[in-house]
């Protein structure tokens, strides 16, 4: 598994990781019939450092790193991952988390927070738990799931 | 006191309730030396409703109301109020929270959100624990106050 910075070259790869994500709209909340170069500008967006995670020339992840609140706030960073569907299972989601902590360390954050991790998504929950993060709260009802309703969000943070 | 949408015309009297609040950098993650321009373009942002408080045809506070989260999340309110220095402990805070709340119900949100009150805003935490927050979690450190250091911030939430 080789984690480097993305390029442009590798928004194709991207847009294939994001897109089934965003269509099934469980675990982030972006609208789900957002287009493809709106969905690349969010993720390529200003203040994201973008990464993708490729195995063997194929890439099979990407994740952005960002300040999660700006000037006061700004030494606390937040990720965003998406894993290729296809490659789910396969370690790629808990290799992006570990090198974020790795470069948010050495970029001189103090912590980690995700602000919003859908808590129907347990995959992930145990995931961000074995690498060190701790759920604060839970947002009640904080997102609607396309089949499953209002459901809870989680604050998960980690000091680093 | 009369809490109405904001228009162009309130961009000086905003400014100047915006401008000591941010220049302090107590109370808000916004650059201490954010411009008046960037700052009125962060407060008019495209997803803010902005409203003016105006007693007597002056303007004394301001605040907007925006999703906390897009798609998924967008049932939930987030707000951020700001009272002109001269105008504290007048009321008018309370006054917008409560028109606020209001608004948001009438909106059809579900909820509303503060994601980031700072923990040594000992005034605002009882004040908006008075208008029915309750505090959902703090976050360790997340703050960086310019003369207290490193301080908590607050997640305070409300179901409407």
């Amino acid at each position: 598994m080789n984690i480097r910075p993305a390029t442009e070259s590798d928004r194709d790869s991207i847009w294939r990781i994001l897109e089934p994500t965003i269509r099934a709209g469980e675990t982030y909340p972006i609208p789900r019939d957002m287009p493809r170069d709106a969905a690349l500008a969010y993720w390529f967006s200003a203040h994201h450092e973008v990464f993708a995670a490729e195995r063997d020339g194929e890439v099979l992840g990407t994740y952005y790193m960002r300040p999660n609140q700006p000037a006061g706030g700004a030494h606390v960073a937040n990720c965003g991952y998406m894993t290729a569907l296809h490659a789910t299972g396969r370690g790629i989601a808990r290799a992006m988390c570990l090198d974020s902590l790795v470069r948010a360390r050495a970029r001189g954050f103090r912590a980690m927070q995700f602000n919003f991790v859908i808590a129907t998504n347990h995959r992930a929950m145990a995931l961000w738990q074995s690498c060190g993060f701790e759920i604060l709260c839970r947002l009640p009802g904080a997102f609607q799931h396309p089949t499953e309703g209002y459901v809870d969000a989680l604050v998960m943070f980690q000091t680093l």
